[in-house]
């Protein structure tokens, strides 16, 4: 049987995403070292005490924590997430909402479905996350995108092309961004761009989403700055956490701290959506913070990854022909290479396989793809010993290809 | 600040769940019965097992049960609902694909977005059920109503309308249907029924949605019939089972079957909504069926909701005013009771919680809320003391209606 006239328009552009692709397609095949996922180490899994926490909720709270629960949280997990961005980030709790999510994917989807009518204008970081492009495409806007240096975002250019737009009488929503250690190219805003780009939507009257989970993969001395969220005296910011990074991906729990009005919209979504975030893991989220496990852990995953960080970036070094850049994060788990102007990282790909190493291609990343010359690695899944040899292979392929 | 310039049209006429509104506002009420919510009784939930189970999982899995999984789903628990499928409902599963979704509301929304076009035509029983209405509703179809009688929905009035439907022009994309143990009515359709609406769907080419998540809460000697997806030769069902009812809703974990190309398209948009179901959830229930718990459960889950069903029946039969009836169902959770005419069971709803019970008024079942003389009643959250004196309280607050 013949699908297609069933469908929906909506869903009849949508194609797979790149990444999950290229995994599904290359990942787990016998010697190639993948560069390309963006998976945390399962070293960093507090595997013992979420066993320890698992027990203990279903000791303790088994009949709610296998229940059916309301649509924003569990109201445990939501103060506890109230306590860590006043305690962390300087959030004034009181004056926000909390919504705890299906993972921090399900921020984008439910942003862009409370936001945006087609023709809509988003704001982009370029690069940026792919699958925020595919989450917010899903509603037809048209993307602006935005340069981004070693200090985030380029405000300047943002504000230009708020001008711009503005005199076309374009539609601004939104402005996306991961100010901290990026995704793909791992760098931070700087505070004073945070703040002028609060200023900026002030002026120009748009929401901003923050979107935030690498926040606590720092490898420097130095704290990033706080999130833009601290510094919104007026309501526009959206932020959004989750437990990926800093507990394990594979729980599917992250949160969104907004206006109470904008939560109880979204609450009036999710219930659409999925009715509620699993009550299991919501419990074992609220303890892992509660009984001080996430503030013991977050130092052993920085300790932890931060000389991967070092071994890439030297491995970079040491072997990338000339002619190549790349970002130099201080945290996070990707950095950004960048080839000559000629260089096409998607067709070069089929011989990094044949090498025997993966990446990202950097038009991925781009919602008009016009991007061909870069590429996304990862450091925080490969070991360190992998970590060098892929990006020998790398250099060995990007030589080959003789741009 | 106010947000609602900021909000899309989508949302723009988004109302909470009814359910979930009276929940939150009479539940917990210090002495008042809720024969309101449609939550599985804890007594149910096999704690002691999922214990071991997470335990185990965690042992022996801990690396990729913490980790980001395929959109899809967790293989192992792919294989296992295939086995089940197979086994329990003989559906050939080399035929089918299965796709693991965040609980079964996730597949309401999945098949929203995947098949409708605003003003297409969506078939439901009347009344079915909320969150069906609510997430289909998104995507802007016109409903299009089939009563039920005690063999569940009225396929020679569905033809009628088809008939008519297809007279206008009119795009029907499904047929949303709980066959078995519905909600709200508690009423199976019969075998003949189940193989005539498929051939219907052949004839006049549409879908059906097939939500099955009650199946195997039968408390009689007898088998309800096979799922519609068994005699489903074309690949026109889509059937969606779940765990919240067999294992617990606090897990979100439900599970779509179709023909493989429905899984791909289902798929992509999975992928931008939550990326994948939780993997930690996924691998305790994928242990659930493989080590045979699940088998083990299913009868136990059934004793303990037969007696209540018994009470319940019994309590109506016992304190009803003249004028009343209900459906008799011998499965599911819920209980129908209709008024005469006059009655209006959402206007009734405060003077019951006065007299110290909630129930489901009836409107919230039919989009055009056209039905106002009914309401859902449930029996497997209350204990059976609360369930006859929830019936009790409710007799006497329908006879002070006097109507």
């Amino acid at each position: 049987m013949n699908y297609e006239k069933y469908y929906s328009e909506k869903v009849k552009g949508m194609r797979p995403s790149i990444i999950r692709e290229l995994l599904k397609k290359y990942v787990g095949k016998k010697g190639l070292i993948s560069l390309a996922a963006g998976n945390p180490s399962p070293e960093t899994f507090p595997t013992r005490i979420i066993k320890k926490l698992a027990d203990e909720v279903l000791e303790k709270y088994g009949k709610d924590a296998l229940q059916y629960g309301p649509t924003p949280g569990y109201s445990g997990l939501i103060e506890q997430i109230k306590n860590f961005i006043e305690e962390r980030y300087k959030i004034d709790s009181s004056k926000v909402g909390v919504l705890i999510t299906s993972g921090a994917q399900q921020v984008l989807d439910l942003t862009g479905m409370t936001f945006l009518n087609p023709g809509d204008v988003v704001i982009i970081e370029a690069p940026t996350y792919v699958a925020a492009i595919d989450a917010f495409a899903q509603y037809g806007p048209e993307f602006v995108q935005v340069p981004v240096d070693e200090e985030g975002m380029r405000v300047d250019v943002l504000e230009d092309k708020l001008k711009k737009l503005k005199a076309e009488g374009k539609n601004v929503k939104f402005v996306y961004t991961i100010p901290t250690f990026q995704n793909p190219g791992g760098v931070t805003m700087s505070e004073e761009r945070r703040k002028y780009l609060l200023e900026l939507a002030n002026k120009y009257d748009f929401l901003i989403i923050e979107d935030d989970p690498y926040h606590e993969l720092n490898y420097s001395d130095k704290e990033p700055p706080l999130p833009i969220k601290h510094w919104d005296s007026e309501g526009r910011v959206i932020y959004s956490g989750s437990f990926s990074k800093i507990l394990a991906p594979g729980f599917r729990v992250g949160w969104i701290v907004a206006d109470p009005q904008i939560i109880r919209k979204f609450e009036i979504v999710k219930q659409r959506r999925d009715l509620h975030t699993s009550s299991f893991c919501q419990y074992i989220a609220a303890e892992y913070i509660k009984g001080g496990y996430l503030r013991e852990h977050i130092p052993k995953i920085r300790a932890y990854y931060k000389p991967k960080l070092k071994v890439m970036l030297d491995a970079l070094e040491e072997y990338m022909p000339e002619g190549f850049e790349w970002t130099k994060p201080t945290g996070g788990m990707f950095v950004w290479v960048m080839g000559p102007s000629e260089l096409n990282t998607t067709s070069m790909l089929e011989k990094a396989v044949e090498n025997g190493v993966v990446y990202v291609p950097g038009e991925a990343f781009y919602p008009d793809r016009s991007v061909k010359n870069a590429m996304r690695v990862d450091f925080s899944y490969p070991s360190e010993e992998e970590i060098v040899e892929g990006i020998k292979r790398l250099a060995k392929t990007c030589k080959e290809e003789g741009v």
